[in-house]
């Protein structure tokens, strides 16, 4: 029992390690949010409540793509002004997120809702590569981009995304790799230097 | 507006910027917070919220010593096992908790709520020395330990409160001041070295 709530008891206590389950947050962490809520106005509080209720209760699974979406079809599958020839597939819906944070990309998303990561119990099977498939068959989807994390899982399941789709009509691609921009070379990683050489691009052409 | 809220938009974007507002949660981190909230069962996140409102509710100032607590008078100054002739005076009910934490006091705590820090508003009058002065006068307290914070807020607020209680017939004492157990001298800050210094101890007496 930790110290708050050794004085505390209960209710704050049942607060702390509540929020001790959220990923980053351990026990000293969760002792300072709880005091910080119990700072709180009780309007405040309430508000904060309801916020987790209320995105719990709104937030849904796109039935095209997977995206977690308040609308359904989710409001990029929906909206007739996005380049529906074009599909990123990626691992959670996160990433999709920061693409689209990203602004460099007006098209559509695909959600593997995980990735390959035997140790972890994910295997191949739990992925929605056959929805795509399926997507892909409906006939309007040219180019699907891979972006699954650069790291070995990563790799792993782009190499299962591209074996599920080796025999349809659509062009296969995949995010650069290289150094990151903005960054310092001499900070780099060696893996990261030896994959921006490799995938060297001319600037003449 | 955040990643996160441009793809999802509104119940994710007021639940991120709800979780944004507590200490030491930027918008990154707010960001997965929220993707772990919304990958809660609903039972779970039912849960989460459930325990941010009865804490609010049920956690009040004791009415004796202002310790957050959800009985009043809290279990601390009801528990008669304790020892009812000392008090420590604390800045905020966080650090009655760590001393708590300690296991090596068992007397009862006095919180001031705040601290003297005029740049932030706090004036000596807005602590609960009052409140302290009467329960020395009710007669028990024959120890007042003054625990504020070893900074230079933490000090103003000691001799504030030492000022306040200079004709009232107890024993004022403070923390020690020293190296931190478990430190390595190389390692201290010279400030910390050269009070462990001026407050060094007879080993023989």
């Amino acid at each position: 029992m930790s110290g708050l709530s050794k004085v505390y008891s209960q209710s704050v206590a049942r607060l702390t390690s509540q929020l001790a389950k959220m990923p980053g947050i351990g026990e000293k962490t969760a002792e300072r949010l709880t005091y910080h809520i119990l700072d709180l106005s009780r309007d405040e509080a309430a508000q904060l409540a309801g916020a987790i209720i209320e995105a719990k209760e709104n937030v849904k699974k796109c039935s095209v793509c997977c995206l977690l979406s308040e609308s359904d079809p989710c409001h990029v599958c929906a909206d007739p002004g996005r380049d529906h020839t074009r599909v990123c597939v990626v691992e959670d819906s996160r990433d999709a997120s920061a693409i689209e944070h990203s602004g460099a990309y007006d098209g559509l998303y695909h959600v593997l809702c995980g990735r390959v990561a035997p140790l972890d119990g994910m295997e191949p099977e739990d992925l929605t590569v056959p929805q795509l498939i399926r997507r892909i068959r409906e006939g309007r989807i040219q180019e699907v981009i891979l972006a699954t994390n650069a790291d070995m899982e990563g790799d792993a399941t782009a190499l299962f995304v591209q074996q599920g789709l080796k025999d349809l009509p659509v062009r296969l691609t995949r995010l650069a790799r290289g150094v990151p921009s903005g960054s310092h070379l001499h900070y780099a990683n060696p893996a990261v230097l030896g994959e921006a050489l490799t995938g060297r691009r001319e600037m003449r052409q």
